[in-house]
């Protein structure tokens, strides 16, 4: 059996694992990023826990992988354009650093492109070579698998699907666009457009001051009107975002994971069939809308999975292609 | 000097010429679809137009490439699904009929992916790996090249970018999404939203009784108020689509070709205004919108480019890269 350290780094907190080559957590440690203290104290937090997982260990690593928020250059492993949550990261040479302190290969990828890589060798993907992943969480984050391969773009960019245009007359997104998909499918967004709507959380939900994207889907599966209207609102943006992403990639399954995707069946039901109801038939049939299988744990057993061969179409003995 | 036969097939016409590997057209021929009368018509055309150019010419020709509306499986070289305008030719072995009729290597490829090709090999695209190609014509297609290679998704059907929403509560498109860039960005979209606007046409203009996108963009540059509203709403619709793919894909260049994108200078200049300002720096600066520079042939010449290697990344001495 291989093992991996797996490293999964994002503005609060970072994930550290040992996995093994079925995607087994064997041993695992969370630990605040400290994004406000600086890059370099980040990095030194990525180093510590790397070397407690390795001196802990009965087992002998055969890699390390790491996914990071951001835009990641794969080929130097480096950070090419750092996010608002981890300030000052861009250029961080991650790569270079890890294989010098430890001496085993190292990958480095962006955060939602090693989750695409769980799934594929763990999860909803595995029987795929053409899909898209998209994580409904904090904001929207995606990743595009054709062929086998991860889709990158000219600068490690590509995949920054929750800023499609859904609404070129909407509201203002950060990245400067109108209307992003952002702006309706991610937590924070379906909170704000019910605290917006007038919702107030349903009478059987607790009160938590604070509207969440949870309380809304609750009320939505209990009937509650307002909630109702909300998640409709939200289902026809993101059906309208997936319908776009199918013509543009013609994918073989649409993977949904992060907090939103949690809303579970129901979620699921309503967005596959406002999907196909605005995808063109030849598109639609080739393609399945699903949930993310691989779970909390994604990022950092894709980024573990990094050390494994990905990419090369012969996932030996885990994957039946 | 190498030649090929190159064939691009729309649904009124079909552009048979011999081009030689510099990209010149030595010999040309246009008939009529003949669409209505169906798909083995329209192959029987095919045939014809090859055959006159082989018997006409001087040349030993290499190879014959296809360019044809519709969604194409390159690997069969047969249609996947047949777009309106071509009733009936989903099935179709295109090249499976031509390699058997003229005994010559033969390529197949979508309309709008042998666009890209041509502006790999002869346009705006020579110096880029990673770039979107946008025919705004009587509808809006795509093409997608990552790393040298154009995508095809699961069934050759990657691409369609004129169905990307722009505004999910807009009008219904024929695909079944609703506020599609097409439904703003084509020729016939523009002259529907003229018309829906009361312009009737500068006065500087020909009356011809309808009025046509090339009248609305000759009015938006005379300043006309009416046409200039209706391009603002154009314009923006098709930059927070762009917008939208530079995120998706993080290209170097969206390259933008079809009678629309004739309007040249100002509605390059206004769209690039826009677009970068609905694109988060990070991508921005990577990418560059660019009209297509292998003009009103690119269609016959992409697809007889066909027979030389594209997608090798060796383009010799036709391409610095």
């Amino acid at each position: 059996m291989s093992y991996a350290v797996g490293v999964d780094i994002g503005g609060t907190k970072i994930h550290f694992a040992v996995v093994d080559e079925e995607g087994t957590i064997t041993e695992q440690r969370i630990v605040p990023t400290g994004a406000a203290q600086g890059p370099e104290h980040v990095m030194q937090n990525v180093m510590d826990g790397i070397s407690r997982l390795m001196a802990g260990g009965g087992v002998s690593i055969d890699g390390i992988g790491i996914g990071s928020a951001g835009q990641i250059d794969c080929r130097s492993g480096s950070v090419s354009f750092a996010v608002d949550t981890l300030p000052g990261w861009t250029g961080m040479p991650i790569k270079q650093i890890v294989e010098r302190g430890f001496g085993l290969p190292t990958y480095v990828d962006n955060d939602v492109n090693v989750i695409a890589i769980a799934e594929k060798c763990f999860g909803s993907a595995k029987l795929f070579d053409h899909y898209v992943c998209l994580a409904l969480g904090t904001g929207v984050g995606g990743a595009i698998v054709e062929a086998g391969k991860l889709l990158r773009g000219s600068s490690g960019g590509a995949g920054e699907l929750g800023h499609l245009s859904v609404d070129f007359n909407g509201p203002r997104c950060s990245c400067g666009n109108y209307g992003c998909m952002e702006l309706y499918a991610s937590g924070p967004s379906i909170a704000r457009l019910a605290r917006e709507a007038g919702f107030k959380g349903g009478l059987q939900l607790s009160s938590s001051g604070e509207v969440t994207a949870k309380e809304v889907i609750a009320g939505w599966t209990e009937g509650d009107a307002l909630a109702g209207k909300v998640m409709d609102t939200v289902i026809r943006a993101l059906a309208a975002a997936i319908a776009g992403l199918i013509h543009a990639f013609n994918p073989q399954a649409v993977i949904i994971g992060g907090g939103v995707a949690e809303a579970g069946e129901p979620f699921f039901a309503a967005l596959t069939e406002q999907t196909e109801a605005r995808t063109s038939s030849s598109m639609r049939n080739d393609c399945r809308i699903m949930p993310a299988s691989v779970g909390a744990n994604a990022g950092v057993i894709g980024a573990a999975a990094q050390v494994w061969p990905f990419n090369t179409g012969a996932f030996g003995k885990r994957v039946a292609l």
